[in-house]
């Protein structure tokens, strides 16, 4: 299937206050390649393989495969990862009828916010709450398989 | 879970006339990196996706983890998989207590074929049928992420 989604930076932290729900994420890429990425992702109990391809043009869609697969065997697999363990916590927003998820990354990735929500199509209509900031929304710096290789601690640098 | 398995090159054909089944493959990978691959395979009716690692010092033995998944999801899979899909036809032989896996290579790799047995620890012995020719445990040439990238037919060149 195709996801389609928009990606802001933020504002300052108020979404935190919104949030319904939140948990932490620890993610790995067996391959982070531009053109396709495989990603081992636990939360919580949960455990998945998922497979991503290249943005269309829009920046906008996606191809995206996904498996729940057993925690215990995605604690082996992100052994087998490249080196750059991804690890944050998501927040859930709820904003009239979207759902913004907010991850705060930490370690490597320290100092780095940002929101997504998922549409139905590339035309869809969101409210935007005022904590978004700036849209990088098709800006591959911010795809966590970049993140990997190019922590935003070393941005600056 | 680990994977210990002997590889052969074949002597002659006769192996043909002593498999019990035979069913073509086709598979491409998401990658074919040395450190460890993801492959989707369609075998007939099923389908899988299959990380493995790098092989242990022996050669004989590779971290490798498999699932399965519907043939509709691998297909589309296989379209997002790194460029060189392979193609076989496998034939299984009963040979003593084991089973040989004789996988006959077409297109790119037409002219090579390989027998494997899987083992179930690396000093297991193994009764040899007298149509295998070298052994080649081991040698990444014969790793099918090898192939895709570097098809038997250019080796040669």
């Amino acid at each position: 299937m195709q996801e389609i989604e928009r990606k802001f930076l933020l504002k300052n932290n108020s979404f935190k206050e919104e949030a319904y729900a939140s948990y932490s994420i620890q993610q790995a890429y067996l391959n982070s390649h531009k053109e396709r990425t495989t990603r081992i992702r636990i939360t919580g109990e949960e455990a998945f393989i998922t497979v991503k391809g290249k943005s269309s043009k829009s920046g906008l869609s996606r191809f995206e495969w996904e498996k729940n697969i057993p925690v215990a065997e995605a604690e082996e697999l992100l052994q087998l990862c490249e080196p750059g363990k991804i690890e944050k916590t998501r927040y859930l927003i709820k904003v009239g009828k979207h759902t913004f998820e907010v991850d705060e990354f930490y370690k490597d990735n320290e100092g780095l916010t940002v929101a997504e929500v998922e549409l139905s199509s590339e035309t869809e209509q969101v409210k935007l709450p005022d904590w978004l900031g700036e849209e990088v929304t098709g800006d591959k710096r911010y795809y966590n398989s970049y993140l990997v290789q190019n922590p935003y601690k070393s941005w600056k640098e």
